[in-house]
């Protein structure tokens, strides 16, 4: 891997020649692993022509040692911004990029302080990431093995589903098994929601307990060498009425015409437009309440948003999540969720987990 | 629970009161919990005079809906910002708060575009916070129970240290009884550091496998009904080397110290002082390369620091961690950790877990 840093170190420094900055200051955990490997959760990276400086504090130091090569280590004692903006000053940076979306505004008046007014602070927002957005064989390959994880931890919990069972307890049992199968833990809080709390999409484990004839949605991802993975299944518990497999068909026919539009060159917001289109066509969109997916990478969430009217295009090596659902208040909720690789020529689905409806 | 909030709600009106304020946005999660009960992870909370209206995105509403009462629930359509921009201006508030260290440089920027000339953001920092820091007896309570669950799961996972064991396998354990206890979820990620790799005060689990002869740390917190323990224990493997005894004592003296500084009108770098002193007669105050503390409550992380030179002044109601460490590179480390509630006459340890030296 280390090689790898050195490339993206220099990819990153063509991207700040051309937009006429000295320097970077990079202040997303994700974005400074990607860059060094350092797997800290509290510093600031400064990359400049020629050098890269992390500035961390006591409790990382060690760490960013042993797991970086090529970076100058700067333990600040008085306050992290301070200390970046004496840096700054004294390596006679005059133009210095910062991520306005990653900075606070408590932050950069620290900065802006200790720099003095002989540097100048341009928001270059997304620079890194971009960079991130267009992962190489290493990192899909990775992103490979995250997938295929999540995709063996929902078909455990599948077969968990038994009346009675708490919520929690499955959410237990996930987080357990993805840490078995070698994950440093969970992307995010997993999901699992019985009956008429399927219908909130964000719902927290409770300790509800499954009855019979209800909706089960599970949404969960692993982290695996620090690449993350996100998928959901929703199962009925009994045998289901017809509206509910109407609904599931409607929501697996739209992720199916999402998926179908995912190619290189594509706008994010005809991915989101195929799913909402097919789910319009069932009557159903105004059950669709938030967007089809989201980028994928070293953070769960990141670029590109796949969401109506985005005009990014996707490109090479992005990882994408592609999950229309339908949410009826008081009912239930259905979502089906894959990742989805693009290719120059193709796209690649990397979850492997059935989607035909599963009654329990 | 509902009564709680509401009152909660007026002691920050008072607040902005006295600070000549019309309203408060508030854009950090754990601080609209304490005052609503919403959980969700998106929004924007405006609190004025006579009104609390909650922003969110669509994943969110119904649950807004549900789990709050007396607050008006709008909505987003084009960014958070831009609309609590917009609902500031039709509002007609003229001065309204915000917390520099919790908004980025570009939402600020989104919600002055969005609002106009007519009003003014002030900063208005750790308002919410400072009220989260005097905990009632309702919130005390639900700390002992975190703080109990955590000593309970650390004492099993201390059973479960056998040479040949991974770190990572003991950390899914770790989390899998928080989970079974109760427990929404882990406060952090635990941390499983074997011999060597005790030396990292953050460690991440690893596949290394345990050996004789080595020191174990295990850090862990669960988050029990929203409130968050922190707990760690240091044991060791094997016949320890009389240094390695040493140390231990030297830095249960250090934490037994700290803990008796814990009282009301304590400044905090005192209680820092005290376990830090008691390092430099053995000198090893040179290895204890973090502060002694921090506060805990909705967040794992809040005020106070307690850490060298803070004049902050210990109230009742407040809880803190008291965790002196140190960390000898190539060797190891030991860190011991309790949480530890301040009240009007005297302090009480929360977390209950032997502190005496264990070699297994």
């Amino acid at each position: 891997m280390a090689n790898n840093f050195g490339k993206r170190l220099n990819n990153l420094r063509r991207e700040l020649a051309s937009r006429g900055l000295d320097a970077l200051i990079v202040t997303h955990a994700p974005d400074w692993y990607y860059l060094t490997g350092f797997t800290g959760e509290a510093g600031a990276l400064v990359v400049g022509k020629g050098q890269c400086t992390l500035i961390t504090d006591g409790r990382f130091t060690t760490q960013a040692k042993d797991e970086t090569s090529g970076v100058r280590i700067v333990k600040h004692k008085e306050g992290l911004f301070k200390e970046v903006g004496e840096f700054v000053r004294r390596a006679g940076m005059r133009r210095v990029g910062f991520d306005s979306g990653q900075m606070t505004m408590a932050q950069h008046h620290a900065l802006k302080k200790a720099t003095g007014s002989r540097s100048a602070y341009k928001s270059a927002n997304g620079v890194v990431l971009a960079l991130r957005t267009r992962k190489d064989e290493q990192e899909l390959a990775q992103m490979r093995k995250a997938a295929i994880l999540a995709s063996q931890v929902v078909q455990q919990a599948i077969r968990l589903l038994k009346p009675g069972v708490r919520e929690l307890e499955i959410a237990a049992e996930i987080e357990f098994q993805m840490r078995k199968a070698g994950a440093s833990g969970a992307a995010f809080e997993s999901i699992v929601a019985f009956g008429e709390r399927a219908a909130l999409p964000h719902a927290r484990p409770s300790a509800k307990r499954l009855g019979k004839n209800e909706l089960v949605v599970l949404d969960l991802g692993a982290i695996l060498g620090h690449y993350c993975s996100d998928i959901t299944r929703t199962v009925y518990v009994g045998t289901a009425p017809k509206r509910v497999r109407e609904w599931y068909k409607a929501v697996l026919e739209a992720q199916t015409a999402a998926i179908a539009a995912v190619r290189t060159g594509a706008a994010c917001g005809d991915v989101d437009a195929a799913a909402r289109e097919t789910l319009a066509s069932y009557k159903l969109d105004k059950y669709f309440v938030h967007s089809t997916g989201h980028g994928l990478g070293l953070e769960v969430h990141e670029d590109p948003r796949v969401a109506r009217g985005q005009k990014a295009r996707l490109e090479p090596g992005t990882v994408i999540t592609v999950e229309p659902g339908i949410y009826v208040p008081g009912i239930g909720g259905i979502r089906i969720e894959d990742d989805v690789a693009v290719h120059e020529d193709r796209s690649e689905v990397l979850t492997r987990a059935p989607r035909e409806f599963m009654e329990l």
